[in-house]
């Protein structure tokens, strides 16, 4: 699966010529291709003055490093669980859903050849403590992800964690089960690792947490569950080649950022439905919907104007939610545009068989197998929303692999920073949970926010829970 | 947990006086009670003439029937395996998710005191295939669930599983591990059932597929789960009571349907978000995904108007999602509504130890607890998104529990229902998926699609797909 177009664009049905007035037409695209000129210029520009540094690929060295690390963790623990939240846990989610075993933690030891694998990424009691109590603590490697080394869901999971390690191995026992992953200089977790003596993998400083999933950060996990993490990387290499060897309507990354502005700005598409048709690569559209979300929704242009950009993504799994979604896509308001994740050949065959007696019900089934049930579906679904007017926009995968995994993500992100060139924002910043963190470091006590503390208390009373049932 | 206020509808901040604008006024809330004073008059007529067969819930002895099963198939099998798709597994699915242990499947047998249960509810081969892989088919039951019993995606699954069964336990040993969930009389499954001597069990004919869970549907899993059903009945019992005593502003069903439907029709917030704080409330945003958008999301009003309604329904998870879609709900455009799902006692207790020696950096950690982290989230980003103008519900659960589950689905199913009424649409059908139906069975060559087949190759030789990378 080296073939470097084993991921292919297809736009035929976002185009007005097939699907009717809420398509694109040929010349609305074509007239924003000076633009995407400009902006892939710009980011030529960020990218020679460091401010682009998910671009640059990690070193050969680097991964193997990480590769070294995962093959020892692999023999010596029985779970590997990762402490994090958002783009510390999101790619590593999405790599071992996408290519390990989907029933990974549910193998035996010898089947898996490698620990299970969970990713704690949330503070709930109920679901942390209920991790906590199916994993061995003597045989569990605890990877904590936070790049600031101070992201309060991480800490809170960690000392957690640090003191039941403790209490169960002793500190020096408790020191040899915790892997940091944090910024390579400062920070409480860089500073708590030399103290203390843990192992530690850097996230490079020029690399914001959403496209950290080709460092230690994605890495060492997918590592861990067995993956080929140098396939990863050479499938993302392959598609950094392509996008810097073509441009415009040539350039996947273009086309990709292009389609799904123009629908919304254009035709009022605020929501962008990315539908896959493997269950492996559901959580890709998860973590699409961070890199979408987080990169594109802001109030303030690059030059200071006040715009509320953004267009909503959403996940959504084929054949599944053609019994839940596809009514409202079908015939609800024309607000949406689609992304297909499509699959050629699956990495399994299933043969349906005959049911026993002749049963007319269900000969159109017999003999076939899955992949053609699933397939015929996701035509049928992209046909028949083309039919009725609905545009898409389709990424398909020769077979879901390492290389082609690596591909498809690099394309999603860099799409998205061109998105961001067009909506006019700056795709790599997040300002706007500032707020919300301050609330909650207000609500927990914490020094310093004190004033915030007031504020919030100041709002409250002015604004009186009264309509409540 | 029997208290009929174990769940509370707050709607202070969708209310213009607390976030301005893009909220709604108290007066424009009230213009629209007449029209749904109308609209339940129109309900209690419609379930007069049984048309609203959810509402009628089971008889004591119906639930006890399941029960009954479900305490006998914890003892005699290892693994439960549903079969099926859409409305006959996110029931199932919710109420598993919230109510059985976070990690039912990983528990020792003696822990979890009943099978692992799973649902397959996709027909990728590579998720079938693995699972099939991790069940020991000698101690496995399969429930296969279809309302009309042709379910293409279910009896593709059934087929494979039968022939497995039979391979491997001959053809009677196969019969007892199938429990058969469809129409009372008639389909393929009923025939096959009565031929075979499969045990079944009944989905009456007036409740259709996504307001099943209330049947043996989502009772039979979630009682093999070893969730108590009586309380989730009680619940819903207690919900229904609620809503038939009470009008206009004083029922939560009425307020439920109306602001969002004012959101989207007034203030063009045609997203409907609802983000959990709660693990286990997850899977229940997931299921009112299915109720909201293919209640919704019509064509044709039930005058015969071309409306195109619907309300794009998005599932959410705090605290997670703060570090992944916030910054969009925070700054981006005003298209939104979210519908936060809140728990006041968490089931599960976890303190935040500190972290050895002094330590600032997370001195407003220690001490505290995971379920005041996660509330203090909540609670800092609901009112930073009211401050930033941005206004939400909140469904307030006391704690998660089989009442407050009953009183939460049951709720939602009738805001609903509500909501169908001021959109002018029937929420009882979904005729837009026929369509991809009928174009799957053309592609499948089932016989009668012939015509289907030729339009589809006719539809494709017009749209020559040339827009590929």
């Amino acid at each position: 699966m080296k073939d470097e177009h084993a991921l292919k664009l297809d736009y035929n049905n976002a185009l007005a010529e097939n699907v009717g007035e809420h398509g694109l037409k040929l010349a609305e695209i074509r007239r924003e291709l000076p633009r995407l000129a400009t902006i892939a210029k710009q980011l030529k520009a960020q990218e020679e003055a460091g401010q682009l540094g998910f671009r640059k690929l990690p070193s050969a060295a680097e991964v193997r490093a990480v590769k070294q690390a995962g093959r020892r963790l692999r023999a010596v623990c029985d779970d590997f669980v990762v402490l994090g939240i958002g783009g510390s846990t999101l790619g590593g989610i999405a790599l071992t859903a996408a290519l390990a075993h989907p029933q990974h933690n549910l193998l035996p030891r010898q089947m898996r050849r490698g620990p299970r694998v969970f990713f704690a990424d949330n503070v709930d009691p109920e679901g942390f403590e209920a991790l906590l109590q199916v994993v061995d603590l003597r045989n569990c490697c605890f990877n904590v992800i936070s790049k600031s080394g101070g992201t309060a869901e991480t800490l809170a999971q960690f000392l957690v964690v640090r003191h039941r390690l403790s209490r169960a191995l002793g500190p020096s026992g408790a020191k040899e089960k915790i892997i940091v992953t944090t910024d390579p200089k400062s920070g409480f977790l860089r500073e708590l690792a030399e103290r203390e003596g843990y192992a530690t993998f850097d996230v490079p400083q020029a690399i914001g947490g959403r496209h950290s999933w080709l460092t230690a950060v994605g890495l060492l996990p997918a590592a861990v569950a067995g993956i080929d993490i140098e396939a990863l990387m050479a499938g993302a290499a392959a598609m950094d080649e392509r996008c810097r060897k073509s441009a415009g309507l040539n350039s996947p990354a273009e086309v990709a950022a292009l389609i799904p502005y123009l629908a919304h700005t254009t035709r009022g598409q605020n929501v962008n439905v990315m539908m896959s048709y493997a269950d492996a690569l559901y959580r890709v559209a998860d973590w699409f919907r961070q890199m979408w979300a987080e990169s594109l929704g802001k109030k303030l242009s690059t030059s200071g104007q006040v715009v509320h950009a953004g267009q909503t993504p959403v996940a959504a799994l084929g054949a599944t939610d053609q019994h839940s979604q596809l009514q409202l896509y079908m015939e609800g308001p024309f607000d949406k545009i689609l992304t297909f994740l499509t699959v050629e050949r699956y990495r399994r065959e299933v043969k349906i068989p005959a049911p026993g007696r002749k049963a007319p019900a269900t000969a159109y089934l017999t003999g076939q197998t899955l992949s053609r049930l699933i397939q015929a579906e996701q035509q049928a679904t992209e046909t028949a929303l083309a039919m009725a007017g609905r545009p898409s926009l389709a990424l398909r995968l020769a077979q879901v692999s390492p290389h082609a995994i690596g591909q498809l993500l690099f394309l999603l992100q860099l799409a998205t920073v061109y998105a961001g060139g067009l909506y006019g924002v700056d795709p790599l910043d997040q300002p706007g949970v500032e707020l919300g963190k301050q609330l909650t470091y207000a609500l927990m006590g914490r020094e310093g926010y004190e004033a915030k503390r007031a504020e919030l208390e100041s709002w409250a009373s002015r604004h009186k829970p009264e309509f409540v049932l």
